[in-house]
């Protein structure tokens, strides 16, 4: 297993001055149903602040005022519109399900949905609820190569039949090798696997035990790989980042909150920018 | 009666680096109908930013868009959904009632819900209406020894007919002895009963004497239960910390709103890091 | 017409050790109507931040997320709901009605229905639409001596029949005596007319001429005398204050929000508390 | 095409002292739909943060809590609420329509109403999707003198029928003749042109390619056209300090996010007062 390094972060390039929204990615995000809003707020907040060039929220229309109360740079569309669905996600470079989505008959519908729409070029990322409705059902990933899961340890037991205690290097990837996908296995040291390497992150701290970390997570993958390379790369640079900010905030706070973490985005990205 | 000290905040141990947001506790918070919904969202702000591992809200639907403004790291929930409230309280390790419950028919409705749903394990804390509810009613606590009641004079008054003037340490330590519970009796030098002992604050400032005060010292209470030991040194520890914060910022500030001390909790939660 | 000087600010007194929030008193604002919800709101702030010990707001209920999303401190209760309303009142030291209230059938009845409830030991501010409001009607005012009008200078002159061009001091004194309230007569150089005086607040600045500065010079007079004096020294020193607060805004903003001077009081207060 | 500098800046001059908020303009911003309340709130926060004295707001009723949530400042009218919106409208020194407002049918009515409510002397700024409707419609420009288009590019494509690729100086400079109008054509490096001059915009950087910089690009225009000339070296002036600020930024963030340089105008703006 390698272990991931600042050199990670080298993906994050200066922009090409002649650019537009356009060139930095279309991202939608979908999740968050009347009760559990919160998790698809902090998704968006991570992927608007990581860069996506243009991000769009498929939620409860609950969650409407919240969501513009303090994200006003995300657009918001009501997961009952389905033709504005339609539209939104056929232009989508990078579809992120599962934050807050829960997992009644309508989050089921929705996963369905978005497996029947995606188009090969359209990274998918299955987070949270998404995954445990995932191994509970019998569809198959449209495209495997496409799509990863951000499964913590609880989750990827449902979804790859390994006891916590038993996933180890080898019967991880094991299973990534059947799944196809590649995951993203949240824990105090996060480890990545796709179909050829296995990664660990060295960083993170316990302050981040806390809800909304991993929502964050999610949305950070989807606006990195909204702008750079459809590649694991892009998505270790993301899980490296996360962890890397929070030990920064963690010099100071005994907990982290997530949103910080997202707060911090800009500035970091800056900082590292080759 | 003993003096409280900057040592009785040590039970703020360094977090262990193999740790998920489970270690660090499960907190379900109820409160807020659909007029009062404030109280209940300034608890939130102090549970989450007191470390709580996973902090859920169960309150009148209303209240969803402002709580997740303020604070998407917490879950909402409907308390009409009782299926939801059901699986939510199920699992909590800190329970908290009251802070702008109200105290009409649903209110007594759903404190009667709690003393029916509490497990031994399951840490109470009853705040604000609540007390009044349960001072004009005729329930028995479940779990005396895991239960402590939060009011300030008045509302100790309801709730031990002892009168704001009679209650001396000796009167309110012997009602302590019925009731079983722990007190902690807000005042400008909040006083602190469990079974052995009476602990009093010495910090404090006029500028707290301020709506959400209480609420914010409620919140914090749960959140440190939820993660420390369900001892009167951990709720000693919430109350010492609050004003100690609240001290700091009147230095700045003739009125301390209590969001301002939530908001620095994690700093100082750190700074006095064992 | 006497100038006001830093002198009026010594109302300011350090707050007595021995205090809770029912010492700093009780406010009650109402105002807001479905559509202009953000006046009443920017009252809340400025009343809450400069002190207020408990502050309620009556308004419609569409405003009750957005002013539980900036001020969970303040209560926030349905205007229809009468009887929650009538428990409110009867237990406030101040009462301003006006901000954002409009000037319909509904609105009207608030009014009436405030001079109804209005005891001879509730000071009353009158702003905004209810200015107008009363300037139509006919009603007299309750207790004249215990209510101050916030007037711009088109409102004056509905209220007194006062051209803005012949609004000279010695004409609105005459007009004064007969009111027998006080007069906050808002403009670039506001003046203050109660029965014995005339001030003239020498500070203020074009920053200033912006929406919502009246609304939050009138939620600051109701925070004042909530916890200071019922006198004219106390109105002197929320209108001073306020327009010094904008100035030390003004020497790096070009525009002064009005929101940006409530988040303020508290840090002028404390270096003015004598 | 000339170059813009610094020196366009100049029309920000110092605030008259004998002023009040109708000296610096009433605005009406209208746009916002059930669905994408988000760019309307942004444009919002650029106007009032610009300093127009008065801020409506046109829009669905249900962008009201987020709207308020951010920006109390700023008046909001449910835009089914026609008497409202004839009386907010007939005030206007300004009017903005377009942001977030959508392409269907209640769209296309808005924006004919306000074709038949502008008056000569009101300025009309038309952005968004209301370019589209426009484009689409067959309707003629009430003023066109008084009229100004914010397109990007693509948008240019269907109000002008030019190619992108076929957008130059002297083509663009011929379909300005027609319209009359005066054009903000966005890019990564704005051009302007009215019926003598072209301008560029020398400034701007790729951290600006997020969703919401246009957006609050029209609600600056909007707010610096309320207060200074109705000319198009107010609109120069609006156009070259929304990058500068920008630039700023991006000297310390990877992403500059719109809402951040509306948040920073009070200060620019004051040191570049003449």
């Amino acid at each position: 297993m390698q272990t991931l390094s600042k050199e990670c972060l080298s993906i994050i390039q200066q922009r090409p001055q002649n650019s537009h929204k356009g060139t930095f990615g279309r991202t939608v995000l979908i999740g968050g149903n009347a009760q559990f809003g919160g998790a698809i707020i902090m998704s968006t907040e991570a992927c608007v602040q990581a860069g996506s060039g243009l991000t769009t929220v498929i939620t409860d229309s609950t969650n409407h005022p919240a969501l513009h109360a303090r994200m006003p740079e995300a657009m918001s569309v009501d997961w009952n519109d389905r033709q504005l669905c339609d539209s939104v996600i056929a232009t989508a470079d990078v579809i992120l399900i599962g934050p807050g989505l829960g997992e009644d008959k309508k989050s089921q519908e929705l996963l369905s949905y978005i497996f029947k729409s995606q188009t090969k070029d359209q990274y998918l990322i299955i987070d949270g609820s998404a995954i445990s409705l995932f191994a509970k059902g019998n569809e198959a990933l449209p495209y495997p190569e496409m799509t990863v899961f951000t499964p913590h340890q609880m989750e990827w037991q449902r979804l790859s039949g390994i006891k916590i205690a038993d996933q180890t290097e080898e019967i991880n990837q094991a299973v990534q090798q059947e799944l196809q996908a590649t995951i993203v296995l949240k824990s105090h040291q996060t480890e990545i696997y796709d179909d050829r390497n296995a990664f660990q992150n060295p960083l993170g701290n316990p302050g981040m035990a806390t809800g909304g970390t991993g929502d964050t997570l999610a949305g950070m993958i989807a606006g990195f790989l909204a702008q750079f390379p459809h590649s694991v790369e892009t998505i270790n640079a993301a899980v490296y980042l996360h962890s890397y900010i929070a030990d920064q905030l963690a010099q100071d706070n005994y907990v982290v909150l997530p949103t910080k973490i997202s707060q911090a985005l800009p500035y970091w990205m800056k900082k590292f920018e080759k």
